[in-house]
């Protein structure tokens, strides 16, 4: 989702005549990408008081998606809190020890994540309950936010990746936005299983230099981490060791998340491909015209096929159709079965 | 994706005449709501010989939904070899040992859903490296498979209990189905929690019995495994234990899961309900009604509404839209902007 709200910006921004080359009905096509640019919609705007619900469109959109800097500010909160906490009863915690803050912010981090790797462990009834507490509000803030702030992060990156592959070509920018498009999950996966091989290694290394393990060991402690597993007989337990374990930890578990989030999209994606190839290629019969003619003219118009054929993808279902074709009752006022200026003038006079 | 193959089927089997009232433009409604059903189309099976695809259609879309069973059949054969590996490594584990097999196959089961206690951990590297391989074997399975069939099963339960509840009240199906499509993500919700519910007061119970915790350690335990994190220091070291942690460590922390799950889903289905009340209650203006136009012919169909009206609400996009209108310019063979059965015989002829 924070994906269609950067993708959005950029379209806006890049908003060029298109340079694709155009087969039959050149002129209908560019009539409808009119519909998301809506560019006579700006020319209108000089004249037309009712453009201020236009540009309040765009900010109502943008204002459903999450941004960036509440979930940091919200992130922030939840470890000075958890960590405070912690620290208060540092003295009820069992195990390797080096300095208080530390080891309530490593614990802390080691719990969120659910590595949990028991090297250090709660031993009276206020810690193992505090413990309790924080592994599940962590666990949701790891889930539902930091998980969507990645995403929007590698978003980011992506657009930057594909400009900067593109430098010498010399593409249009429509293409490359193309591009981005068609590839979107592609590119993010191959990104985060660079950013995790990068993460895996530096792991390694500090394990082998700081911790002193090693290597089979380092490897182990890696993917016993990185996938939550946190068995607890190989982990952090210097100082310096746990002050890198602290954003590691964080940061390649999230990794390793959106890397099984990806393919599991890949493969949604996949199959999706196929079945909308399948529905575009297949034979329309006499009874696909006449289940598709919702007007009962006898004849499809482009937007009557089009509905048809995003029904049988299933991007939409009968039930969003159902919804706006209420609405659409309401607005043909004189029931023409079409709308016009007049119904338009007619209708939202009353309300 | 499962949920919709169970409703599809569903829908199939109860459809009856609807009961609802109707307002304005009844004929309409109805004339659109065949689109999904096809009435039609089965009336013209008996002689028109194209009707195969309309049949094939609900096959081949059918078998792009995961069934349960090879998930159920994968994830047995995953079981075996891994707890087969694990048991040949027996003796390369260090820690609290109950019976070769069992220990194996619970080691196998807290590897691979990352709980990892540690109370049972490899010591040589042939053992190490092992564990290393399943973890993330395991956790692809879970993710992606299992996750899944939860998701299928309870979406099967769903319609159950919601039939069940309406048995005295005696409604029409098809308001059955439609409070079911309403509530669906609510309804899996609540299941969910209480299936935890019940699962976290099982284990509470058994490791006050078996294991012989006091309630504290018992509650701690159970939250530090349903949740993945696995400190170890309080686990099952019991044969009984062990036997019942097999099963109930894959079910509650699948749970887990899925409330997590669903509870992003219903956050996000109420920001897009509200997409869709505000989409849908905006003025239209006259500048809407030039963007929505697609064929130009100054006033607005039903189907150019609906298509404006989705697009604002962000259910399909542009390039949707554009992939579809592709094959309408193909099938439009006399470019009048509509598709007539004359050209559907002309472009498919040439094929």
């Amino acid at each position: 989702m924070a994906e269609d709200s950067a993708k959005q910006h950029l379209l806006s921004c890049l908003e060029v005549p298109q340079q694709q080359p155009q087969k039959l009905g050149a002129a209908k096509k560019r009539r409808i990408r009119r519909c998301k640019s809506a560019p006579s919609a700006e020319v209108y705007c000089g004249q037309n008081k009712d453009c201020g619900w236009i540009a309040g469109s765009h900010r109502t959109f943008k204002s459903f998606w999450p941004s960036f800097q509440p979930v940091a500010f919200f992130f922030a909160i939840y470890l000075v809190v958890s960590t405070t906490c912690f620290y208060l009863v540092r003295h009820q915690l069992d195990g390797k020890k080096t300095n208080g803050v530390l080891d309530a912010l490593y614990f802390c981090i080691v719990t969120m994540t659910t590595v949990g790797y028991g090297d250090l462990v709660p031993h009276s009834v206020a810690a193992k309950l505090l413990a309790c507490a924080f592994v599940f509000t962590g666990m949701a803030i790891v889930a539902l936010f930091l998980g969507k702030a990645a995403d929007y992060l590698l978003e980011k990156q992506e657009v930057l990746l594909v400009k900067a592959l593109h430098i010498r070509q010399k593409a249009g920018k429509m293409q490359m936005l193309k591009e981005i498009e068609t590839n979107k999950v592609k590119y993010k996966f191959f990104m985060t299983s660079a950013s995790l091989l990068f993460l895996v290694v530096l792991g390694i290394f500090v394990l082998l230099k700081v911790e002193r393990l090693n290597l089979i060991d380092a490897f182990y402690c890696v993917c016993a981490t990185i996938t939550t597993l946190g068995y607890g007989d190989k982990s952090f337990s210097t100082i310096g060791g746990r002050i890198f374990a602290v954003f590691w930890i964080l940061t390649s578990t999230i990794f390793v998340a959106q890397f099984f989030l990806y393919l599991a999209e890949m493969n949604t994606e996949f199959r999706q491909q196929s079945l909308i190839k399948w529905v575009l290629t297949r034979r329309m019969t006499f009874v696909d015209l006449e289940a598709a003619d919702l007007d009962d003219d006898g004849v499809l118009s482009a937007a009557e096929f089009v509905i048809y054929k995003l029904k049988e993808m299933g991007k939409i279902s009968q039930e969003d159709v159902a919804i706006v074709m209420e609405e659409f009752e309401t607005l043909d006022v004189d029931q023409s079965g079409t709308i016009s200026n007049s119904d338009l003038v007619l209708a939202q006079h009353d309300v």
